[in-house]
């Protein structure tokens, strides 16, 4: 049982302000282990490489290499099933194609006064990808994070995936493939982390690190932040829905279990105004966890985060959204578009009774790595941008420089920065 | 005497690597005080705050408040002569219209199946920027990171500054109100951090944090990512000036000292190839460190860390710059600007002997809060987006599902996504 929240309670506040801050993840201090392990990397290379390797996945470097060959990927291609790859190469195309639309444009321009001024953005040279194995190894992110890097321009995207006795995942495989990853190698964990961002005898390293991890592979990604790039460090997933009462019970609770089967810290929310449907939805959530397979951690979930908030009109459920910020958001109402424009906190906005957040997760096109635990108030989704960074650019004449110099020359000098100051100055009196 | 490297030599590759990963800075470990600093915040709100402002800024909250009042921001921009106020408000409105011009679109479309996709910008809620104190005092700082912020549209910005016995720059306070900062505190150090990341009785919580600090700051920084947003977390500061030999050597040195007396961790690095404007240079220098103010931060800075390296050709520069990925390029050849399209990582670039980078940290109008140490090569100079957010949109109808539904399917089932696959299937059999 989900807890239960009521707006018109009179210690709503204080319990929905509770409710905002609860944590639901355990980090493990693993960081000691880990700057041991990168220390490791960078003086060993692949021979510390093969050795955890050996240790971790029962996997000797001598009888499978390290980096898998062209063969086996073109195999694990051909032996996913068609009506997959069909699924794969749908969702990669609309990811490529909405992703597209997002790429920044150059913007080189002359002002008023003829300073030349611009903005030139140029994909990250090269790219590590770190990809999870076991059960939390998933195609879709493999797309959601290789395509971009692909459509910004990234030359070299390289990627990491751990293999218990050297098997990969053949369905991740096809989707590298298909992504236009171009390095795959067979390392995973804070060891995977470390030869990315300092290179190996075999790898040579890259600029940026994304995708996914457990909590060594996180700490890695935080200890070489700085001498890499580094996406966000993704949290427990979560869903809000915000429903009026003509809504499906069955439909909903399906959506809320969809988000509390990822991880036993993932939590699911309805915020409604109708009391029948909130109870409807948990019966409906009761009846839906004894036929899912995943049923164990879905009801865990359920359990200890889910909530659901009744709100004595949906115009209150708006504050609550802003505040609860999201990773997804569902918003299944009659007029769901209108709720849209007051959204200010959410990962990715799911519209209407027929948007079910799943859609998002595969084959809408907009990427599904998003902002967790109320990060949504200051970040965005994984994008292009992730891949990309901006050189500004400016360029001024004798002419500009006598114009705005003395400006920068009284500035430089109230700072106390004499020699910012002279630099101006010497060229604006080419004799002093 | 800076080190000297030539591309000619048989151990240049060797020398240059090394160079590359020279450390410019000792990382103090404050992050047990500082923890400890902010779980006292945490819990005493402003009762903490007023202690360490006691203790470290002989400053009494019962006597001075800690929120500098409208009238004394008033009293500060008058007091402020008029041709710095001038100069400020030069530099605000060039950085306002560069900014302007990054400003995300909104994009709303449907797709050719009628799919609703959306990528929707809002600004971040409220945002804290960090102005430290003494002489690190800048008020172009307080315009680089408030402009932008005000153009993204944030409609809370809180400034906090430490004041010894309550003073605070003048000019500091004259930039901000220019800036149009909303609120500001008289508080500092890793306290200020957390009062601006979890609120105080007197100071509301913000949704991220900027502005730059000395360790505890940094290290305040680090430890409440995640509860509120930052932004990169800055390293000495650099320039690497690309020249050939018709430049006056005096307009140069000016520019690697400009850099150097920022701290003796900055670094200034001379690529060209003319060994007689090498030398000049280094003459120069020597010449116009006798008459700078703050000789002894740039004499040190150009001792341990400068660099001239002589190439020879300038396009040999080009691969050297991008492995530098210097903070600030400056170009200075006579064909300038054809280098730009070649330079891959540089947070900026100065183009043409009549560009000196100091012109960018006033009044050129990008940013001036650039990637430092190398990091240019993932990342970007402070702007708009720095203090905005992305939510993606979807929206289907039954026919859109019906449509992509049943790839979502296949996917969440070849994942073992049961919930997943359920919470579309159920919309496409109402009857299941």
């Amino acid at each position: 049982m989900a807890i239960r929240l009521d707006y018109r309670d009179g210690d709503f506040e204080t319990r929905f302000a509770a409710f905002l801050t609860t944590k639901r993840e355990v980090s493990e201090d693993v960081n000691a282990t880990v700057r041991a392990i990168i220390e490791d990397v960078r003086e060993n290379g692949d021979k510390a490489l093969a050795a955890y390797s050996l240790r971790f996945d029962s996997l000797d470097f001598a009888v499978t290499p390290m980096r898998v060959g062209a063969e086996e990927i073109e195999a694990a291609y051909s032996d996913t099933p068609a009506d997959l790859i069909a699924a794969l190469e749908l969702a990669a195309a609309r990811i490529e194609k909405h992703h597209a639309r997002l790429l920044p444009k150059d913007d080189v321009y002359e002002d008023e006064i003829g300073v030349g001024l611009g903005s030139r953005w140029t994909a990250i040279d090269a790219v590590g990808l770190y990809v999870p194995g076991g059960t939390a190894s998933y195609p879709s992110s493999v797309l959601m994070n290789a395509v971009p890097a692909k459509v910004a321009g990234v030359p070299r995207l390289v990627m990491v995936v751990p293999a218990k006795e050297g098997a990969i995942n053949p369905i991740v495989l096809a989707a590298a493939r298909i992504a236009g990853v171009d390095e795959i190698y067979r390392i995973g964990g804070a060891q995977a982390v470390a030869a990315l961002a300092y290179g190996t005898e075999t790898i040579e390293p890259v600029a940026k690190i994304t995708g996914p991890g457990n909590a060594f592979v996180a700490a890695a990604k935080r200890q070489v932040f700085g001498t890499v790039g580094i996406d966000m460090i993704a949290g427990p997933s979560e869903v809000l829905v915000i429903a009026d009462g003509e809504n499906n019970p069955d439909w909903l609770a399906a959506d809320l279990l969809a988000q509390a089967e990822h991880d036993r810290g993932a939590q699911s929310i309805l915020i409604t105004d109708s009391a029948e449907l909130a109870d409807a939805v948990e019966a409906a959530v009761a009846r839906q966890l004894k036929t899912l397979e995943r049923s164990e951690t879905a009801e865990a979930s359920w359990r200890d985060f889910g909530a659901i908030i009744l709100v004595p009109d949906l115009e209150k459920a708006v504050p609550l959204a802003n505040r609860i910020a999201a990773e997804h958001l569902e918003i299944a109402t009659a007029d769901a578009e209108s709720f849209v424009p007051k959204i200010r906190n959410a990962g990715s906005i799911f519209v209407g009774r027929h948007t079910p957040e799943a859609i998002g997760d595969y084959v809408g096109g907009p990427n599904h790595v998003l902002p967790t635990a109320r990060s949504a108030r200051f970040s965005s989704g994984l994008s292009v941008l992730d891949y990309m960074k901006r050189s500004s650019i400016l360029r001024l004449g004798p002419d500009q420089l006598r114009s705005l110099g003395p400006a920068a020359i009284t500035l430089a000098e109230a700072e106390g920065l004499g020699a910012h100051a002279r630099s101006v100055a010497i060229r604006l009196n080419p004799s002093g």
